[in-house]
């Protein structure tokens, strides 16, 4: 199970993230690719970190708003989507291949990332962005209780999958996350590595019902916001490494 | 000699230029990148238009300014500059290629057009940026009496030119572009279409003060911002068909 | 009854709508505040147009979105919505009296005009950031069959209204418009000055299913984008005054 | 001899500034307008918070320009510098009025406030500005050695001046700031207090040669960035209590 955080997420003169802090110790860079953060230079930085650490990287696109800092859903149409990920995307993988790098995977960012799970039309623009690059990448999304739909989608799309689980979030009995407006839906530190261990060893989180639900994950999201969230990162990637 | 044409410069709901009308008569189509005209989708909408019509396809960059229009020379550094061309290059890139396209050239746009003749530096962080670029790329630049420093800049940089003349512009003595605040600076038709048939059969330009001015130019940089201009670049057209 | 147009509808290098022809007829004019159009320079512009034909000013804000053109739905709180339109209508403000002249009025944009029949909290937050506005506006919303709601609404902030109809739309028997995406929705020439003349003489419209609806309309909105358009315009002014 | 500082300089999700703890040290606060940094709902928080403190409030207006933060020169025209500055006093002016306060002054930002001094014709276009405001304001500007300049050109225009001294920046012995390029152009913790002290007690500063230049400031320019930028100010504060 590998480890990934959220990245270059700055914007001009505006910092935000620890990311040369955080960067030693995740698998998995998802960099923001300047519709609601980065920018152009932002981006090259943060490329530059990634590849120093051999960290693999991955195009983090978002709906068009930097106010918003594209946690609001913006409506947009099934081409509008695509060519905002190709756009975003390109733009990423040009300046990634500049530095001699590649991107290998994409993961939606904020609203996009939780339209996907809310809406299906939304879910087969972000796969079929992905189906007609010109570059095989692999999809970061969501992983919930059952994947199958996504995994069918995935399958007639020819689109391969990182399934994602959240480290420090409960999951509703369901497989979803837990609204944060609930109590209980963000980990304290030692539910999180809790919640790593049992997903790591056994493929199960403990819901918030408290019953077991299995969920299959590729990837680990974690933070590097401030100092005691790139302390958890380090205690996650240790307890991982003792496994 | 061919003719270039800047193309996808509307925004949102804003439109500029007849970009249909003016498509079937060019050989090569400039595109804006979405920093100081266009945005994904009318870059998707140019590009398909230009690929129905079988026209080479070339980036349009601009300084980050869309309510400037690319024309006001923004301060960034040889970095900044680099890492501007490349995102909005590999924006156009990936929406390309995603409908079975690939640039072949890039045309800096306005300021940054101009600022290369003015500023050596600027001059040299738009041959490194293409230099650098994962692919190679022809650059677009303002063809000028004597050429002499841009070839030898390309031959260092590794990179191919096209030198563009302007078929509508007064050229001064040294071979610069007469400034449009001073009169005659623009030519009216009957003098564009001399200066068309005097560069494409004798690589000539008459010159402001009446000197005969030679100008190797490889493409001709036409309007289509009305339908005025549309029927000038048809009859530029035909005229080159002619000689 | 007065005609309304939208106005100031350009930004940087874009024009939109031909606000020059279309001011002489018109007796308010809504100005676009630089978040879905317009731009300090435009609204100066468009400010002193008004002026120039002693048409009456009012604030046209929109949702933050240029792209979009103020077309789509962003996801505000009531406190951001308040704010959105204090900075707006505020800057307009400056700029109009910088010129000797004053807003009178608030007419929503786009979306945001929608969302206030749509959603009576959104509704809510713009008759709020009126009744705390540092100045008396009168709002200009859309008149419906029933507008009690509104009027109760309006008493309750101590916020004066101007009902708006459209001249060439056709409303549902319960007195909202007819989605555009259904036919006939929007009205031919001639069905237009019908519906002028029938809403200035009786104050009703015949709605789509042919009932007569009572429709209390202080002031009609009319559209400048291209040269039938201002045709209309003068038409209907034409038989405004002729009644 | 006041104390002011940039404030209210983040953006959507991006903080700048320790705003909340260097507030109470404060007399003035310089709140941005949107256009280098802030955000309507960052600037209603910062007013509020100035509200609370009793702050006087300036409008820190900025070109056009988030991803510069405003310490670029944008190419503008008289007439542009005009309405950007109406807009964006206009937008603070609003929002301060609805929570029952008023702006006092403006203090134009970053590259603007260099270009008032470097270039007169864009200094005049400040001084335009607020001499055609709807409202009378206050120039906040840099203190130079000899001020006769802008004092006539205040006289001239019918605006008042607050003449803005550094606390922590060496000036040369002509009365402008060492560039920070330049070594020792920013003073150390103590060079700082003495600095505030000698301008304080005697109206002058030690400049770069040694010299003694009389600086005529009506107010200080403080930070708060971080932690030991709010501890100077407290120390700034304590020491001008005590003198």
């Amino acid at each position: 199970m590998k480890l990934n955080c959220d990245l270059g997420e700055g914007f001009g003169s505006w910092k935000m993230g620890l990311d040369d802090q955080v960067m030693p110790y995740i698998d998995q860079a998802n960099i923001a690719c300047g519709f609601h953060a980065g920018d152009p230079d932002v981006m090259a930085h943060t490329l530059a970190m990634a590849v120093e650490h051999g960290v693999e990287i991955g195009a983090h696109p978002g709906y068009p708003d930097m106010q918003g800092f594209g946690r609001r859903s913006i409506p947009m149409t099934t081409d509008q989507i695509i060519h905002c990920l190709h756009y975003q995307v390109g733009a990423l993988g040009a300046l990634a291949a500049a530095q001699g790098a590649r991107l290998s995977y994409v993961k939606p960012h904020g609203a996009l990332y939780n339209d996907m799970i809310k809406d299906d039309a939304i879910c087969d623009a972000v796969f079929a962005a992905l189906a007609c690059y010109p570059q095989p990448l692999t999809l970061m999304m969501l992983a919930t209780g059952d994947a199958t739909h996504y995994r069918n989608k995935a399958e007639q799309y020819g689109i391969e999958l990182y399934l994602e689980a959240f480290a420090d979030r409960r999951y509703t009995e369901h497989g979803y996350l837990t609204p944060r407006s609930e109590e209980g839906a963000v980990l304290d530190d030692e539910q999180t590595l809790e919640q790593v261990q049992s997903l790591f060893s056994k493929g199960v989180v403990v819901a918030a019902d408290g019953s077991e639900l299995p969920l299959n994950a590729d990837t680990l999201c974690v933070h590097g916001d401030n100092p005691h969230a790139v302390a958890m990162v380090k205690r996650i990637r240790e307890l991982l490494s003792s496994l």
